[in-house]
């Protein structure tokens, strides 16, 4: 099944009546708790040999990096996060070694945002196989359908440095990889602060965890609208291709679009800087790249691959 | 480290402060939201090779199972599940084959206890791994810490049946196993409507999955007290030894204990029939099993060993 089939199929087993808001398509489960509160719940996963490899990752990032995955899902929403419980599989005996780093790089990235681990499940496992499900609440969800025609396009980070990072010590074993490389893969940081900043301003938002391209094709194919990006505005860090820009995973940048009137807002709350790639047009899904000599052509939305069972389209 | 050690490892990570009521040692992590008023929220995970086999379960059964054992823990508490997460790992591509059995087990068991679905996490994995995150709420946890001595000991279930399924299908793999021993291993059913029934009568609770010696071992350990148990009280199903009903695993009954004062109150509410096996005792975590000849002698709490990082005291 291709991920488009798969969320179609779905469709069949998830809730989507009242109280839940959103179900599906969307960085967290939305649930309507009372008028003006929402609960947020997502999960994540990371499996060994498939998302990380412990040859160029250790266990404190490992922790930090599943921490950040599930936070800035809920950063995308708008939301504070709340409660976490992790599912730790593991092929090795719980020896302070190896646990000691993930437990501080998971629970000093949670408590830094207010969010709090407060049980889980520990089992044996071929591999390793880590598992949070995350809590979270806001007041004013941030949906991806929520796009109009006019809206400008914003990115959070410079991109594409988390994938530049994988490609570095793919082709490059033997040089030292750049430090804002290494940072953007081995330490990322989710937008809880922006989400919050923005969550009344802004119409729609994302995450970038699969890459830019296909992060928003996900918010014009919810939104039912099309999108411009123009090359040179897109922010790109030291060592990074367009290439990974446009289609590198794990940014943990927020994209949203905003309409014209609330920049002012925008300017006045934001908490750091943003970056104006494009705009949402009138249309259904296309997205045209404007490139550095004016031209524009409709680029397939690919993004970074490392499910097999999200083929991309 | 043994589970012991590993909970109290766990201490410096799990937050235990208010609202947080229980972060370890219960079946459910417990949060008051407001007066009155408590979230529950649990995980459990199913591992291939380590807590089933496709040899002798399908897909529709894992999926029963999965719900089972996070209904199981939220039923432990008193609770009324409510939305679930579901993380899927799979070594093969989603086809209708597997997963359309998986899925419809999972959420039919769900839906009949009006839990819901609203999203997840699919991901390539070495092997299957399952794994559910469940909410769940009530208005009165029933934790494992609240025995007290002359309490009376319940089981909800004849004991034993769903490790006796595994040990005949190993030692007599060319019979037709005892059809109770298949339907307690293979179709299990959480107590969630005894848990709403006891909530407010009952002292202590806690859903047996590894074994009723290991499990009445924790409420003793979680209440300081001790225990004496009948050997002729506890329920053998057919097919069914003494062991396997003291350190089997996976039978999903609800133990719980219960002041003399509420007899009357558990006859006249109880949803189905009960055994009392026996009663608690002033002590530290002894339990004490009494014999069919009436001799009394202290046993160790041995469950049901598929963790191999919890190994049983």
């Amino acid at each position: 099944m291709t991920e488009k089939e798969w969320l179609e199929y779905l469709k069949k087993y998830l809730w989507t009546k009242p109280p839940v808001v959103s179900a599906f398509n969307e960085d967290c489960a939305v649930i309507q708790a009372e008028e003006g509160k929402y609960l947020l719940f997502t999960t994540d996963a990371l499996i060994e040999g498939v998302h990380f490899d412990l040859s160029y990752t250790d266990f404190y990032t490992l922790g930090i990096k599943l921490a950040v995955s599930n936070l800035s899902d809920i950063a995308a929403m708008g939301g504070e996060p709340r409660w976490a419980l992790l599912t730790l599989g593991s092929p090795k005996p719980l020896e302070p070694e190896w646990i000691d780093p993930f437990m501080e790089g998971l629970v000093s990235t949670l408590e830094r945002y207010s969010a709090y681990l407060i049980g889980g499940d520990t089992v044996k496992s071929p591999c390793y196989m880590l598992n949070l499900a995350l809590t979270g609440e806001t007041d004013s969800p941030l949906l991806r359908s929520k796009a109009r025609p006019g809206d400008l396009i914003f990115v959070s980070k410079p991109l594409g440095e988390s994938s530049a990072f994988l490609r570095y010590i793919k082709t490059y074993p033997q040089t030292e990889v750049p430090a804002n490389l290494k940072k953007a893969h081995l330490r990322p940081s989710p937008e809880i602060e922006l989400g919050r900043a923005i969550r009344k301003i802004a119409h729609a938002c994302i995450d970038i965890s699969d890459g830019l391209l296909l992060d928003l094709y996900r918010i014009c194919t919810a939104s039912e609208v099309s999108a411009e990006i123009d090359e040179d505005k897109i922010p790109l860090g030291y060592g990074v291709t367009l290439q990974d820009a446009l289609s590198g995973g794990e940014d943990y940048a927020l994209l949203f679009t905003i309409p014209q009137e609330n920049l002012k807002d925008l300017e006045r709350k934001k908490t750091k800087d943003l970056y104006k790639i494009g705009k949402i047009l009138k249309g259904k899904g296309k997205i045209i790249l404007k490139t550095q000599r004016g031209e524009t052509r409709e680029v397939p939305p690919l993004g970074f691959d490392h499910f097999t069972f999200r083929p991309q389209p």
